[in-house]
This record gives C-alpha cells, structure tokens and sequence, in this order.
C-alpha cells in the first residue's frame, strides 16, 4: 500500500491573494471575497448542470506547502496538535478542499465567492455541495471550539487589511 | 500545468463493504455504519487532540475507479449531468472525500460511524470536520433537489438488505 498515486490539475484557481500573507484562514472568514475558477477546456463537458448548485466544494493541491510535521502550532494558537487535528496546508498530501459559492458560470469559466485559496492554486476536482450529504451536527469541535470568535475578529481587524 | 501531482496513502479505511455494490450512496444513507481508518503507524502522531472532535473529513483515493466520463447518468437519474455535478467516483481524479462521525481511537485505529466507503480504500488525508468552516446554507441543490426522499427511501428498502 505504499504506491503513488498519481493526479492531474483540471485547472487553476484565481484569486485576490497572491501569497499566503494576509489570506483568510477558511472560507467562513472570507465571505464575500470572489475569485475564478479556470477549468482547462477539455473538462468543460463536466460542468454540465452545476449551475443549479448554489455551493460547490473545491478540491485543490497546496503547491506552496513544502514538506509537514506531524505536530504544528497553528495560526491563532500555543499550544502544539496533531496535523490530521488541524487544517493547515503543510500536510502529508498537501490536499486542501474548501466550500464556496457559485455565483456564475461563462464556458469554462466558473465565478466564485468566499475564496480562501491562494491564487495559481491547482484545481483537481469540483463536486457539488449537498448539506444532506456533506452536513452534520458537530457536537464537539476540540481544540478550535474557543477559537472561532477570536479566528473571525483577528481576520476582519487585520487578514484583510492589505486588500484594496 | 500539466504536472504530475503525486500522493502516498497515509492509511487504509476499512468498512462492512466489501464490493460497491450494496453501498449506501452517501454517508447521510450510511448513518450508524461502523467502520475503522487504519493510519500507518509513521503516522500516528498527528492524531494529537483529534480526540476532540466528534466528527472528521476523510480524504480517499477511490481505488475501484477506472477511467471517467464528463457526462454520467448517476444511480436513480435518467439524465445525464456533468461529473463535476454528480458525486460518482469515475472523476478524471477519483478523489472521494466523506464526513464520518468519530468515535474512538485506540493508537494508530479511529473507530468510525456513518460509513459509506468501500473496504480497502487508501486513505489520503483526515481533517477535523468544523461547522463554522464547512457548512453552508445551500440555497439550491440542482438537480438533488427533488432526489433526497427517493435516495433515503430506496436505500433503506434495498441498499442495506444484504448487511447482516
């Protein structure tokens, strides 16, 4: 079970945030925020219907996370968590996915909100997102459950300060 | 752009499916399905805190996927619709990725419930699964729309009859 496993990127990920500094840490911090999704053309009989989805979710490579540590101190935070407990980019597989609104589509060009995504990131798949199969009721959210209000504060006080 | 993008698994995720058939559709059709995630060893220190969270996102290479079409006709539909609208796993990069509740950890094995992935399959990533960065209200859900009580019902009439 140690066999790569081997994808393409479909396409790239535009967005306002040319490097990581000053990015929203999730979507939910970045409403608003609108950036593009370019679906290389010969994808583009894949999008047939998505415009009836008012949320898609995004699966993308981190190309700028080089290597990870299994423990991290994320952003906000003093204290160390495992990487699998956390949702920072310097992973294992460097995968990242993130929730955001469609809001229109030209061809293979798909205009989106609540970009959290670094801009060149590349595209690997795009599904549609269904609370029905992609929500749940979390009880109990660990160490991020007394973070939230700090998260959204710290981001609208200063994450999007640099932005015009 | 058309770099090779290269991933190890991480783990193996082992549920009561053996085949794809009789598989529930979604882990909302799945509820209570007991299953474990086998993280390798090498990984097992970036489980820290996930203890904490009552649920996680499973990342996952679906294995049993060959090839892809842009335009499929999903389980119960009778039209078609673009893959990036439907969820099947033949996407031209079959990654699946499923909410599951968490329920335990004994070392490097995560008891899970809400299972709808198939025994065997390699396991890319686990993140911590958060409201506050992964719900949305999804104001339109496409062609699902109208699909969610025939899926619910035609999955506990027929889809868990061959489970024990």
């Amino acid at each position: 079970m140690s066999q790569e496993i081997k994808y393409k990127p479909i396409g790239i990920i535009h967005s306002p945030f040319k490097e990581v500094d000053g990015m929203p840490i999730q979507p939910s911090g970045a409403l608003g925020v609108s950036g593009t999704v370019e679906l290389f053309m010969e994808y583009s009989a894949g999008l047939k219907d998505i415009d009836g989805f008012s949320h898609i979710i995004l699966v993308y490579h981190f190309h700028l996370s080089k290597g990870y540590a299994l423990e991290v101190k994320p952003f906000l935070e003093e204290e160390t968590h495992g990487i699998f407990a956390v949702r920072a980019p310097a992973r294992p597989n460097p995968i990242g996915i993130s929730v955001v609104r469609l809001v229109g589509i030209e061809d293979n060009i798909l205009h989106i909100e609540d970009v959290d995504i670094v801009d060149g990131t590349p595209l690997l798949d795009i599904k549609p997102y269904v609370q029905d199969f992609d929500w749940r009721q979390a009880e109990r959210t660990g160490w991020l459950s007394d973070k939230f209000q700090r998260a959204r504060k710290h981001k609208s006080d200063t994450r999007f300060k640099a932005e015009p």
